[in-house]
């Protein structure tokens, strides 16, 4: 907190927001932070020798305790009133630290903000020093958040939407093994809007990205699901293009 | 040169690929820099009290008269090794400037890049106080840039690439009124390949996008092709989503 100043490049932050898929829902990790009622994004300083991409991983796996991560810098946001000097001040001030005036985390800041991709069950949500929780929270009720937080996941959010048939997004969140429905609410919750069922599936087929296994997902009340992975080969090669196919 | 490390957010510069539409031909606005034989992007620095977007605009305002310019950032440059130091420390020293070890300029910089897409006859190059010269060069003859500038421009190709289905491209590089085989040449320029006359017409046509005006475009060797300009409005709406159709 003191010697920051020293060791990270000055007014530069990083911000991650990391989705992953459970229970037929998109999730954020977010974290709670300390003497606040505000959720924040997980996010971290850069060392002035290290890359922005060197940074993000760093981030990314001190919260999810994964290491071989799925991340794409999206946007940097550098708004001159969106550093909260009043929170951080507060901050310091708890922590008995005299700042001046210029104390390098009362400068402004403009940060980085990176997307990544995780399977759920791979993540032990685990907190940093200025939090008391790391949770995943459904998208659908995630509210505002610290500073320009809210605006950096919808802007993530739209960036998933554009690159939807250039990422392996479905590859990245899904488990190894997915039924139709799950893969078409991942869809649904990127696109914000509900899609036919037979379109769906007929257009996925068409990509010639999946694989209809033998099994199917035993145990609900319908007609058990037959499970699809995917063909990593196929779908990377499809990416190339676009999905919809290229010019 | 001096008082930068007081007016300007620290370690933070930004560079803009401006690219135009000229003799059939995507070319890019570049600076001839003083003293050396480097090529480099028009690129500047980020005010304090400067959002991102301002100073983007005020760097291109400067190098090409043009006000109203669209814009878009796409990528942060921030690898520890690509700042040029002896560039900048022999330039201040040629300036008269005796530059202390922690000189603002001397430290590492990391840069946005802007890509901005003019109507060439709009633009009028007009070098900085770095250079000699500003010209468009035609994008295929672009070789070697300065610092990390050929791979700044090679990601805002790639960028174009993946929108062109979302962003106006075609509306904000050609003028007017172009023919079909000018947007076909601008879109093979872009994509990096051919692309079969027909389909392209065929394709273009089911957008809904273009019209077909009653004048053509005379005095060339060939049979005078129609001119066609956009329909803004439906152009528009189908990048919401998408050209190709959305889900």
């Amino acid at each position: 907190m003191e010697k920051g100043g020293k060791l990270f490049h000055p007014g530069l932050s990083l911000d991650c927001v990391i989705f992953g898929f459970h229970d037929n829902q998109l999730k954020v990790l977010l974290l709670k932070m300390e003497h606040t009622d505000h959720w924040a994004l997980p996010g971290g300083f850069v060392y002035k020798d290290e890359t922005l991409e060197a940074a993000a991983t760093r981030v990314l796996q001190e919260r999810t305790g994964i290491n071989d991560i799925f991340l794409q810098q999206f946007h940097v946001f550098g708004d001159p009133a969106r550093s909260d000097r009043k929170y951080h001040s507060n901050r310091l001030k708890k922590l008995g630290i005299e700042a001046e005036k210029d104390h390098w985390l009362l400068n402004r800041f403009i940060t980085v903000g990176f997307y990544a991709l995780v399977e759920f069950s791979h993540v032990t949500p685990t907190p940093d020093n200025t939090s008391v929780a790391c949770e995943w929270q459904h998208l659908h009720n995630i509210g505002n958040l610290f500073m320009d937080h809210r605006q950096i996941l919808d802007k993530a959010l739209e960036t998933l939407r554009q690159q939807l048939n250039y990422q392996p997004i479905g590859y990245k969140l899904l488990p190894d093994k997915f039924t139709m429905p799950e893969l078409q609410t991942l869809y649904e919750t990127i696109l914000g809007k509900k899609l036919d069922r037979r379109n769906f599936q007929r257009r996925m087929n068409s990509y010639g990205i999946l694989r209809r296994l033998k099994e199917t997902r035993k145990g609900g009340a319908h007609k058990a699901p037959y499970l699809y992975s995917f063909n990593l080969r196929k779908y990377q090669q499809a990416l190339l293009e676009g999905l919809q196919g290229g010019w």
